[in-house]
């Protein structure tokens, strides 16, 4: 039978799979996509230096522990873009992959770490909202400086782009109308004028 | 002249370069190095497992804050390995880009981050000395892990593992204790029959 400590250490280099996990966005600057294991070392960051615009008082140290571990269930399930629809059938995947995953640990913190992932998941709480908003934020940051790389992969329409991105407004006001700035001038230089796909 | 809002952005645009920076380690399962930014995600996890092991009380949340920014210099000057001694030269050049692009941030925010990662370099508090031991430990469970890759390729004699290592038994010393067995258990395989280089 394995120890606390043996547990926590399989846990720990069971997330290394994480690194292999691939998002839609690409790194400004680099010829591919990005992981879910640096995605989410951003994320806490942009989270922490945001935190002061957002609309009501936050408890920062919960919205970075729901960071840490908000994709970790994409070990089992993948990634999927904010663009498609979440329904039943991945969000039972997700839970079935956050149950296994974070099971490996010591039950106290595989607990603690189940209730910040579902935590996230329900978004009732402002930490949930504001790190949902923050998650959104990241790859829309990623497409201003990279001439829209994976809106144009899958063929997001603009306005599919603000209604998504829209809770960023409803959590961080100044940095929506910053983006939505960045999207009318993006528009008038013609970015969106690809065929609008299916996603 | 930019808003403050907008420097937060262009810094954490900045911080993509570090999805580019690789360690000398590979993710248990990945034939490919690390890099910088997926390994800070991995630590600030780490820390918070291991934190109820930690054999002084700790702010937790300072911890993470250390680690999230630790590496971010690296940017500029690129990753060393543990085995080898950080000499003068390297302290300064890597001091130079932590206010290269810790001052993109507005002043406050880059103050407050540039203080993080001094308190990191400076290993004077508990958390700051916490924080170096599971950035020691992680390279070191894969390793264990992984066939001593990276001690392999760099042919690093267990006794040098085993003293640069010894950081984390002074702050952790429950997990030091298993690490040593393992380094044992690997040693009687014969993993450390290498010729020693010069590293």
């Amino acid at each position: 039978m394995s120890s606390d400590l043996q547990r926590i250490i399989a846990f720990i280099v069971e997330l290394d799979k994480l690194k292999a996990v691939l998002r839609k966005t690409k790194p400004v600057g680099l010829d591919r996509y990005e992981n879910i294991a640096e995605h989410s070392w951003q994320v806490c960051l942009l989270a922490q230096l945001l935190s002061e615009y957002a609309n009501t008082p936050l408890d920062i140290v919960r919205v970075t522990e729901l960071l840490l571990v908000h994709d970790i269930p994409e070990i089992d399930v993948g990634d999927q873009i904010v663009y498609q629809t979440k329904d039943k059938s991945r969000a039972d995947a997700e839970r079935q992959a956050a149950a296994r995953i974070f099971g490996l640990l010591p039950q106290h913190q595989a607990g603690w770490l189940m209730s910040r992932w579902q935590e996230y998941e329900d978004r009732k709480t402002s930490e949930a909202a504001f790190a949902h908003a923050i998650d959104r934020l990241m790859p829309v940051l990623h497409n201003i400086n990279n001439n829209g790389q994976s809106w144009r992969e899958n063929r997001v329409s603009v306005e599919k782009i603000r209604a998504v991105n829209a809770v960023i407004g409803e959590v961080c006001p100044a940095v929506w109308e910053l983006v939505q700035d960045s999207l009318e001038q993006l528009s008038k230089e013609g970015l969106f004028d690809y065929g609008v796909g299916s996603t």
